[in-house]
């Protein structure tokens, strides 16, 4: 049975997902990489910044997770781009935007970006393709899983996308990881959310890196 | 050289470390015991419900730090109460409000409250004298040290005075307990607090009771 599953989600402290102030040179604001230092620092994610190495223990094992197994993405608008939103002319970029991830992205697979602008969609190196809708999260979803098959579908975030999909009670696994850090501002990931962990069995991992590993899966 | 700490504040996932709601039968609100079950499951906190026996793990050992070396307490009006607020007269009870603990209250030092409203102390049972001042947490600090003399000096809580005396920069060690369930609504303790991290070594460990303990210990 084919899942929905959210991996790799840092916040912070106090429970930000994003940072206040985001701009195309800092798509995080002014979390900078604070909320992802412990995904880079492993095996998977060193690649990220063309690094090779990395650790191979409880963070890396986490967060290989992302890639296991999926067939589809749906992330927000928010997490696609470019930090001012609305229509996809006049953006101030000399070409059309095609995503934070230059023309080979990681994703490998086709990812549904939500929009209220609807627009052709772009099939980029790779593998991935972004096809862009105007729908709400079960109507996303129903074009997603048709896409992935027998696969799972990633909920790829930013805070709100994957607040909606827990608030309409799609999500079958949730991955958080908390970071010691207090950003003080920008996008929260559990508000509106009272009570969810009564639909889960939640699991609560600290690593040696200093974040904490949350697992929250659907019972 | 004494301390100023922190101990057993719990808060949920969401950062709320009281409920919406609170009243004479529900000093936590909606929250009700579910950000102190953690501790009223050890050998430290059996004894708060009247009964023997209790966790002795990682759970009990910061719990009872709660105690260890503790020589006074500062904390809110909004944790010694009535849920109301407000002057000390009319309040709809039948005497005097001396606070949710009975005649032998658990802290057994002096404890000062921060009200607007100064009044008398309030000499108790087993050595708990309340003393009511109007003061900034510089201020009754001061009070609290010469009381507690080479002893440590607790801030005992609710979350808006935890909060302030922490972006005061007068908090030694902290000890903050994340219980996973989302409240979502009530007080927050980390409002307003962004970068304090920078203060302290931070350290965090799960617990297997499904409970995260996380201690900033100031640099």
């Amino acid at each position: 049975m084919s899942q929905v599953r959210v991996h790799n989600f840092s916040i912070s402290l106090d429970g930000f997902g994003t940072g206040d102030g985001l701009t195309l040179d800092a798509p995080f604001g002014h979390a900078g990489r604070r909320l992802h230092e412990w995904m880079i620092a492993t095996r998977f994610g060193r690649p990220i910044l063309g690094q090779t190495g990395g650790s191979t223990g409880i963070d890396h094992a986490f967060a290989e997770r992302h890639e296991i197994g999926i067939g589809a993405e749906i992330m927000g608008r928010g997490k696609f781009g470019p930090p001012q939103g609305g229509p996809w002319t006049g953006l101030g970029t000399d070409e059309e935007w095609r995503g934070w991830w230059g023309p080979n992205p990681p994703f490998r697979t086709p990812v549904f970006v939500l929009t209220h602008h609807p627009r052709p969609s772009i099939e980029m190196e790779g593998g991935t393709v972004f096809h862009f809708v105007d729908a709400g999260p079960r109507e996303a979803l129903d074009l997603a899983k048709q896409a992935a098959g027998d696969r799972d579908v990633r909920i790829g975030g930013g805070p709100t996308t994957v607040r909606d999909f827990l608030a309409a009670d799609l999500i079958d696994a949730l991955h958080v990881v908390q970071v010691p850090i207090l950003l003080g501002r920008g996008v929260r990931l559990w508000d509106g959310l009272e009570g969810i962990e009564e639909r889960f069995d939640v699991e609560v991992v600290s690593s040696p890196s200093g974040v904490t590993h949350l697992t929250f899966t659907r019972r």
